[in-house]
């Protein structure tokens, strides 16, 4: 089954929220897919310095900006795309995800493990580990950035049934995209990691961001992997259901030869 | 603390038990170090194509050649090791591997996770992943081989306070070296997988080990990855004590940051 399936990777400016949603949109605007993966906070922007500089940029899940225009696009380019942005919600702000179907259907995730000062101003995800239906019903589970850190994050998604792990980010360190590749091993799915590029600068502080967007078959190969410092979109057409396939030979399964009952969590 | 670690890479000989352990005692012989992991099946081979030929190797864990001749090295040098070989049972065999130690004391693992045709002649391993003491009181996890596809394998060693994972492996498959850099990566350990090289042949079937046994870090850096054909010792110093900590910076730990109760298992 061909499903197209694509990375954005661009230079959110922070804080600059219009500037950021009219960037996605003209990247956007002539990509034809069925699955398009943005970075994370991709609306936004990342290196905060306060509670309230990131208030001020918190969305309602249902009704903000970045629902709205990926709502629009969604049904105009009949395509699902997943987007990270602040979650402005009663109980606080969280480092969120969206999934938007272009039956403008949203399904949010959120954060599960913060990284660093993001603890100070985002709250925990107590979404946990959930697999939604995208285009053509194709089972999209979400993590994001340093879930990769866990494997029990891809493994949950890919235990839940994900097809495809998709997984914005805004990566600093050198190590998730190789380790991608074994959470696609390991888990036999797709993973679709879309990391911003550029620098970012607040204060005294400065974080370079290492872009090398990328998408993982099921076997651990690299489709694609984009440069470092690259703004673009890049689309590969994949069969999910090669993701249904547990089966790495005629005695073994990824899956039917856990041995649960020997593990510790 | 300084802590001597090794990796000893060679090619067996199929069911050639004594010519494969004076191979290892010649390769051993003029080497000073506290822990030096050897080979899956290191005195056996591995391409088996019954399970009479099995039994006919397969060796007591506490009085069999490989047991003997580790013990005579361990109190000669003052070493510990990690060794893979078929060990006999009432209940049948496993693919196990043995920590003995300069005290004499041998601790076994048995292969959780059997690799293809392994499943027709061993039983699979029902110790759990268990951590033991090596020489000077450092904590070494045992792991065998296909064992590193399933993150728990690791994940559960480390758990249980492995500084360690000594990993024999007798690889055919691509993947393994550098998933075992995630593996160190997100478990803060450090992990020695040595494997065997060269070619075995059995009747029709043929086998091409990848050798490259490495020492990986707590951070994920290679410390020594050796060549695929090269037969030798490879020694390095390392603090076993790095692996204590889990804080990866100020805010993250990679043990306390788990959500277990969002995971699933």
């Amino acid at each position: 089954m061909g499903f197209k399936v694509g990375i954005c990777q661009f230079e959110p400016e922070l804080m600059q929220v219009e500037t950021n949603l009219e960037k996605m949109e003209s990247f956007l605007g002539s990509v034809s897919a069925d699955l398009i993966v943005l970075p994370e906070l991709a609306a936004s922007g990342y290196l905060f310095n306060s509670e309230e500089e990131v208030l001020s940029i918190a969305e309602d899940p249902r009704n903000g900006p970045t629902a709205n225009l990926f709502q629009k696009l969604a049904k105009q380019h009949n395509t699902s795309y997943v987007v990270g942005f602040a979650e402005k919600t009663e109980n606080g702000i969280y480092n969120s995800a969206m999934l938007v179907n272009p039956d403008t259907s949203i399904h949010i995730y959120r954060k599960t493990h913060l990284f660093f000062e993001e603890k100070k101003w985002f709250n925990a995800g107590d979404t946990g580990f959930n697999v939604f239906s995208a285009k053509n019903n194709i089972k999209v589970g979400l993590m994001i950035c340093f879930d990769w850190i866990f494997p029990e994050s891809a493994r949950s998604l890919a235990l839940a049934g994900a097809q495809i792990i998709a997984h914005p980010t805004n990566l600093v360190l050198p190590w998730c995209q190789q380790a991608m590749i074994t959470r696609s091993i390991e888990n036999g799915v797709f993973s679709v990691s879309s990391n911003r590029t550029g620098r970012e600068r607040n204060g005294d502080k400065v974080l370079n961001f290492t872009g090398m967007s990328q998408i993982i078959n099921t076997n651990g190969q690299i489709i694609h992997r984009m440069d470092k410092n690259e703004e673009s979109v890049f689309v590969t057409e994949i069969d999910p259901l090669e993701s249904d396939e547990k089966d790495i030979n005629e005695y073994n399964n990824l899956f039917l030869d856990r041995r649960t009952e020997l593990y510790k969590l």
